[in-house]
């Protein structure tokens, strides 16, 4: 399996998740089905994992989802999550997505396709070697004037001399805005994340010129496929990534 | 004028400035046009403020706006936003607004109907003497504990005990989604809305049964249609919203 076949397969699973969302009526969509492997978890958000592995365990992959953990056989792991920003989906707020991430191994570092798709208005991101929004080559920002910035953060916890600060609520979309410029950094070291929330994301913002560090400084090439781990990250331009996670500690 | 009239004018504005954004090209959107009233001018502000003004002066109205002050003659007031949220509408984050509240006075107080519209999703809302979402009432939370509050907050800076917070970037917007529940209050005391980020977002919020408070603990009903005018807002149900206010102060 090579990327181009990671992208078909990508495409296929956003749009079957869609039409599975589609289907839901709007005041079903925030209605609880079950308690799963990551907690609680919505109809919505069992609707569209159901969508999301009928095309995926057609392949030979090794699939880990939210709420069922590692299924699947092959030489390929993929990190999926099936609807990431479910509060912006049952509320019909414009800003969540499905996103998945392809890699050789168990580890982020290898990873070679991550693809994330806002279900609510089709903007489609993905990487290969490159990033794309939409089909158009996407690089990251170069700012380094912290008052210049516009800042994603989970949560602000003191006055903080961004430009401007904006929490969306998909962790997947907002790394894909730092991606493509859009915004110059994502931090979130609350230690929530799991790695199905941004390994999609954090590969498109890498292969366009960001770099991810965890609360140590330390790159996540090391970060694991793994419904228990929790992971904190800082993302941005290279030159100032150190500095950023200083700033916010 | 009633607010019958007041709606159809407020549908016929949001058509025109959704139809003239789509006019202007992605790659021009986040192009300058002039310095207005309130600061610099993007090109997309520009085209939208036309796009409204070219309805509302064929009315009998005096009408507050961003860029260029008080235009038209008439014994109604209208407090325009032709653009709330710009930064999103040139990112393509689909989270902007154009937004009209409608008074006997240049009082807040005198406010009769109120319009929000999300251009990117079609979504909207109203008040006259109730409020509603897409044509259904909606009603604001009567959610007490902070613990389990949905928060938007321009800017955290501390920490704070809600179960969320959520900054999307459009004012009129997020009262909005304090309007129907969505979340349970919108905070911003950096001093910076002005009356038109606002005005519509609050009555509609009010009207659903939320209470908006000044810094000081004050209603706003006696702010006025004023560009000069820098407000400091606590939207949250009557019960919460005093102590709300001394907790993120």
């Amino acid at each position: 399996m090579d990327e181009n076949d990671a992208l078909k397969i990508s495409r296929l699973v956003a749009l079957k998740v869609k039409e599975a969302i589609l289907s839901v009526p709007a005041e079903k969509r925030g209605q609880f089905f079950a308690r799963g492997k990551s907690g609680v978890t919505k109809l919505i958000d069992k609707v569209a994992e159901d969508a999301a592995l009928e095309v995926l365990m057609k392949e030979k992959l090794r699939v880990l989802s939210e709420e069922c953990g590692f299924v699947g056989e092959g030489d390929i792991f993929v990190a999926l999550d099936p609807l990431d920003g479910t509060f912006n989906a049952v509320r019909g707020i414009p800003f969540y997505s499905v996103s998945l991430c392809f890699s050789d191994s168990e580890k982020l570092k290898d990873a070679f396709f991550g693809y994330v798709f806002n279900l609510a208005n089709g903007d489609e991101y993905y990487a290969n070697e490159n990033a794309f929004k939409n089909g158009q080559r996407i690089i990251s920002s170069s700012e380094e004037d912290f008052g210049k910035m516009n800042a994603i953060i989970y949560y602000p916890t003191k006055v903080l001399p961004f430009k401007r600060i904006r929490i969306y609520g998909s962790a997947a979309l907002e790394t894909c805005l730092v991606a493509d410029g859009s915004f110059n950094c994502f931090v979130d070291l609350r230690g929530m994340l799991r790695i199905f929330d941004v390994a999609a994301g954090i590969y498109i913002a890498e292969r366009a010129g960001a770099v991810a560090l965890d609360e140590n400084g330390n790159g996540l090439g090391n970060k694991k496929f793994d419904l228990s781990e929790r992971l904190n990250v800082v993302l941005a331009n290279s030159r100032i990534c150190r500095r950023l996670l200083e700033l916010v500690l």
